[in-house]
């Protein structure tokens, strides 16, 4: 074939500019302005404190270039790593991630009721996707993480939004909004995105019994359970209450380029999903898969994950530090023991989005929190500090507090 | 936290069995039977001519290992490669595709109309979502590809068949059925998956001037373009008419379980794609993507094609003459000029289904092809002779023969 052959054949065609026919479901499609805020975060000079990725330098990079040639070293494992996988996903990683749950989380779960999932958001839409009729109440985490509220809105859900406060959802509003009948739950039990916000022991019990008693199924993010600066800071919900779907991920513990996440379902949903999986992705990466099953046999997590744990402690103390040196006291933040979020609230009635409008004219990306809301919300901004190094961390402290210098 | 603890607030739940309230949508939900079948292949004793599995000793171990292992020799590349990426996939690689697409294709496109997705499916799950109301109609070859109808078919479409033959769809019928003004057409020109047929010279002319004077938008799946035993057969219909979805994917020639596929999109679909993309999978596997990238950096593609190639036009011809040799002259079959598929024929008014179940006694596996249909085609059977060996070729084809003799 010659490029005039394919010139000879070429026909002028009518471009349908603004005209392309969307399905209706479009409509509902929220904005979730996190993949813009990663692209204005990479321009030149720029700090961020605006998105949710984890700080780089702790990539074990060596760790998984050694599990990645230990892979290529036998030639028959090898060649089932780069061939077409099963549906859930390959056994020994299910079993490794059925075999935590049982001893860190008290979840008497097995691999059988695991499918390895190409990173959370794919949960997020397959959940939606199997669930989701448009007008189906949905009760939410207020504020609630955006990039799940994106995916679930694409299938039209009726949004009912439950206060999170610092030791949880307000349980009269989850109880009221209950009684609606929801088909689902969504939230993120522990150091919430964007709150940094995490159930406290009682408030776990409660959602249990709440939700036991309901015909509501809960999602439960657990994207930072591994996180807690001390440890797990308590048992998920889904050890109290069967009729949850517990997801969970590698991105924000090892890496999210590999996006592996997965998600753990009831008994009676393991048929669909199968279906599902099968119809959206036929199943997740098989390389990847396998250069982690490599990885978690070659290395011991909970050694890993205590040194991941304790540089997150020691960045969210320096941001803690530096917010209270440099910024006045109208100002109010909370003290997280776990995940990558501090959860900035300016004076009641002012607009949190003046200060993300003043501190980017400084070269500083920070997350208004008013679109992780349903209702209110105005008055807070969501700042990462796992990205950025040490020194952008002060830098950018500093570009704050001078952008909010005078702003109200 | 400890198991006590757990067990303490333990509460009896209400198991919901059978009573999961899933969408409408999942009603429509078509079943494949491909995983299925895989997982039957992999029986004890078993062969299979079923599946679309490539031939995993053609997959590059040591070549993979080597970009692999290239990719961490530099820190920050390996960091990059881990990290979250952006919507559109890593552009180095996009680069390398739109520059095959104008040298190989006369397919003169640009990197910005470039999506990395994670493998071809999630493209058709994606175009469903993006264009499909219930009860829309979607043009379909008939037969055509499974994997792909089951995509579509959960976001409830019309589907209008319009009859595959050895050089591409009836041109009458798809003339009749875009009067229809349905808004996707779904067609594999390139050794079509069932059939192993291609569009003629003259079919790829006439369907891009249907294409370019209808309202509808095609999706040109190219899964096989890459596999024709002596070349591309001809350009695509993407190069003759701009409203085209031109989708491709490394699946077949490098490795499936990488899931590195890719969609080409007009213009005006750009930022729709971005969203849905962000919505449903935040990005494709960067890390798959990098080790591509290196991969493609470090050989020649068209050299190493060359011998995926000769080595599948060789397996093709080896079965070919054993059905010559062994299966009676009623039954018909095509010779295929590149991919992976034969299609066979049973005599008119039989039940090729029969033959399925009889050589599935004899341990072979090979795959029905009236799923694959809109209407008819009880009489046909797809046999896949890329993922055997050679030994397993011959006795598969003598386990076929001995499933049919005396079955109609």
């Amino acid at each position: 074939m010659s490029a005039a052959d394919s010139k000879e054949i070429f026909f002028n065609t009518i471009v349908y500019a603004n005209s392309m026919r969307f399905s209706k479901r479009t409509d509902d499609l929220m904005d979730s302005f996190i993949m813009k805020l990663i692209a204005v975060s990479k321009e030149e000079g720029m700090i961020s404190f605006a998105t949710g990725l984890p700080d780089k330098r702790l990539f074990d990079t060596e760790g998984i270039a050694r599990a990645s040639a230990d892979l290529f070293e036998d030639i028959d494992r090898a060649r089932d790593a780069l061939q077409y996988g099963t549906i859930k996903g390959i056994t020994p990683l299910r079993k490794k991630i059925a075999a935590r749950c049982r001893k860190e989380m008290c979840v008497n779960v097995s691999e059988e009721n695991i499918f390895m999932i190409n990173g959370s958001q794919e949960c997020f839409d397959l959940i939606g996707k199997m669930f989701i009729d448009r007008g189906d109440g949905m009760v939410t985490d207020d504020p609630g993480y955006l990039g799940a509220l994106q995916a679930y809105s694409l299938y039209g859900p009726e949004f009912i939004g439950v206060k999170m406060n610092e030791t949880g959802p307000d349980a009269g509003e989850l109880r009221k909004a209950l009684q609606r009948d929801p088909k689902l739950y969504y939230s993120i039990p522990n150091h919430q995105n964007p709150s940094g916000f995490s159930y406290s022991s009682d408030k776990r019990k409660e959602v249990a019994e709440l939700i036991s008693s309901s015909n509501t199924i809960m999602i439960e993010d657990d994207a930072y359970g591994e996180l807690g600066y001390d440890g797990r800071i308590g048992p998920p919900v889904r050890s109290m209450t069967d009729n949850v779907i517990l997801t969970g991920s590698y991105s924000k513990i090892i890496s999210p380029g590999m996006r592996m996440g997965w998600m753990i379902v009831p008994d009676e949903m393991i048929e669909m999903t199968m279906k599902c999986v099968e119809s959206s992705s036929l199943h997740a990466n098989t390389f990847s898969q396998n250069v982690m099953d490599r990885y978690l046999e070659q290395n011991d997590l909970d050694s890993y994950l205590r040194n991941i744990r304790k540089e997150y402690k020691r960045k969210s103390k320096l941001m803690l530090d530096l917010l209270h040196d440099n910024l006045p006291s109208e100002l109010e933040w909370n003290t997280p023991n776990g995940g990558m979020f501090i959860w900035l609230r300016t004076p009641e009635g002012t607009d949190a989005m003046r200060l993300y409008e003043s501190a980017l004219k400084k070269k500083l990306v920070v997350m208004p929190g008013r679109p992780f809301h349903i209702n209110g919300g105005v008055n807070t901004i969501r700042l990462n500090f796992a990205t950025a190094g040490d020194e952008e961390i002060k830098e950018g402290a500093k570009r704050l507090a001078s952008a909010y210098n005078g702003l109200f």
